[in-house]
């Protein structure tokens, strides 16, 4: 019996992986569950799944829930509720799916506490990487990807030693704007920017793919992650999101992860490994599919991604600030605030003024965090 | 330094094993190397190489040779001359390239004498299949596929168990005539055969490749190397041949191998095995190439793939049958005595012929072999 915690429990990643936990109720057992502000879906998982403890996002929140959680199921809020979640309790594997650079501190709590992770925030590595490897090596806690690029390279390596491979690369979609010019971007509304193509993702990720923001940070996570240069990680336009990354080793042999576009199979995966359970997923039929596009990434089209290979390669703090002025101007486009192209246009502004610090502590990220938050919060103001 | 001995040297798979051997001269060495008819390649190749012993297909062609070998290089001839080769000298491990069931006997002579193999003849396996692997599996002795398909389906495995398996998907690129319906295949010539689209390989390899009886006799190969019911294998067409075969695991996750086609690349591998050493290959690009197609197999137009399934179900005897009908109806249809689509006809009305021995001895094997051939040679007279 696999005990698990779940941070970010009523989102998309949170309940697809209560899905995948509810079909083996004799191998996985929920101890802990945090959530932000969707309390009746957090008590009604309470409900089914019985965990020691909850959190929510405020003390408002926690009054309104108190009354309505089964007998022996304890109740916190805020950052302190999040670490305990992630720390305070005999889980095995804590899977961290809440969005955004809040995921660090409960996720570094964690791997202290020795407790593997299953890794759906990827602003923890974005921000953190080097305190997060640093951290997991040290308690030799196993870093387990559930983003779908990651789950992939990581299926694709299966124990090859970094020294085999030559690249990675990671597929992109394109996302909701794939067949847009730059002209075409000006005077996007928000609904058009959430219809993702293939991927059925919460809101902040959609937008994020739209700018290729995500898959900008996707690059600095597989960066911690795999422990490679970036001149050895690649993108490619991949409209089908069919092959979900792949891996070319110095032979030139090239092993690809594949799959119909479905969160529960990475999910499981990094909660079964090393082995393999029956997914509900439904099976990759290529015949049926019949075609498979590939096309180069345009760093002009996306000057997000640029940018984060930029931010990447400066290191340090600088990637916090990166995915902390993202965080901000999103919010500020699907707020009405800003158009789609500030998103872009205000991620460069805060990096341009921001000066790198080499090697920050967690409270040293905390601060720049804060800071481009701030400048993000202004611009255009 | 690992030792090599090289059986089929003169042949395509033979001559690209030395020239990924030749890269790496610190890595290994070529003690042994047995050839056909091509006495002037041989010699050559023994002046470059210096092996402790070669062999040739005749006592005739080893007169003609025996003048031209270097100092310290023995010389042998036939079947005795195959199994010293593959058997009688401090090879670790021995690579099977020649093509034909001849392949047979020298393979389990070597795994009996405790060498590794790297195995690129598929007869070996599909009439033997029984043997062979219950001998590697009491002499602990590798297996290592050199056909880019299991290559591929090995490297996607990489230590996974059967039991994470949901179907192994080997890919067919459907040969010289994929684009002609079964009527255009009527009164095609030699040499429209022999052009492959897409592998350069030896005649026989690309004539079975135009039948899909190449295809055919990889499913049988599968089925022993990989321990899968035919249920479990299966067959698409992609016709690029970039994505060499693909694995789908229980959790509905799969692991293609993809690479340009180039049998350096899978030799070198069954040669540095579980390493990877940098190869001379070409590196895929697939934004250039754009996009990868597949389509399903079609039964009725590839009879030949049907047979072999039907074979390999059948199982004992009934392989190594339809193997040896093709091998003669192969080489009555590259020298003009019979045509193309007699080519599946005279597998069929063998097979029909045939009665089924459940577990035959490796004699018993060479039988109905040879019996095969005798009905093959007969066919249409």
């Amino acid at each position: 019996m696999k005990r698990v915690s779940l941070l970010g429990s009523t989102g998309s990643v949170g309940t697809q992986t209560l899905d995948v936990i509810s079909r083996y109720p004799d191998k996985y057992e929920v101890v802990a569950l945090a959530a932000g502000h969707n309390t009746q879906l957090l008590i009604e998982q309470a409900e089914r799944f019985r965990p020691k403890l909850v959190s929510v996002a405020t003390k408002e929140l926690a009054m309104q829930v108190s009354a309505h959680l089964p007998a022996g199921t304890a109740l916190l809020y805020g950052e302190e509720g999040l670490i305990e979640t992630a720390a305070g309790n005999e889980a095995d594997i804590v899977v961290t799916a809440i969005v955004g650079s809040q995921g660090l501190k409960p996720t570094l709590a964690a791997i202290e506490a020795g407790k593997h992770i299953g890794l759906a925030n990827k602003e923890t590595l974005v921000s953190g990487g080097h305190l997060v490897t640093e951290a997991a090596a040290r308690k030799g806690v196993k870093l387990l990807p559930v983003d779908s690029e990651h789950s992939a390279i990581f299926q694709c390596l299966n124990g090859e030693p970094a020294s085999a491979i030559r690249k990675i690369v990671l597929t992109a979609s394109g996302g909701s704007f794939r067949d847009r010019t730059r002209d075409q971007l000006r005077g996007v509304s928000v609904q058009e920017a959430l219809a993702h193509p293939n991927w059925s993702m919460g809101a902040k990720v959609t937008i994020d793919s739209a700018t290729m923001v995500n898959k900008g940070l996707e690059v600095i996570e597989a960066h911690w992650l795999f422990g490679l240069p970036f001149d050895q990680i690649e993108v490619v336009i991949h409209q089908e999101s069919i092959i979900h990354s792949f891996v070319e080793f110095v032979d030139r042999s090239v092993i690809a992860q594949m799959g119909m576009p479905d969160m529960r199979v990475p999910i499981q995966y990094a909660l079964t490994y090393p082995e393999r359970f029956v997914s509900p997923a439904a099976s990759l039929d290529l015949t049926e599919l019949g075609k498979l596009h590939f096309s180069k990434m345009d760093f002009e089209r996306f000057p997000c991604l640029r940018m984060a290979y930029e931010s990447g390669r400066a290191g340090g703090s600088t990637p916090a600030v990166f995915n902390a002025a993202n965080e901000i101007a999103v919010s500020r486009f699907v707020a009405g605030e800003i158009e789609f192209l500030d998103i872009e246009n205000t991620i460069e502004s805060v990096l341009d003024l921001h000066t790198t610090i080499a090697s920050p502590t967690l409270e040293q990220i905390g601060e720049a965090d804060a800071w481009a938050r701030q400048m993000a919060g202004d611009y255009g103001k």
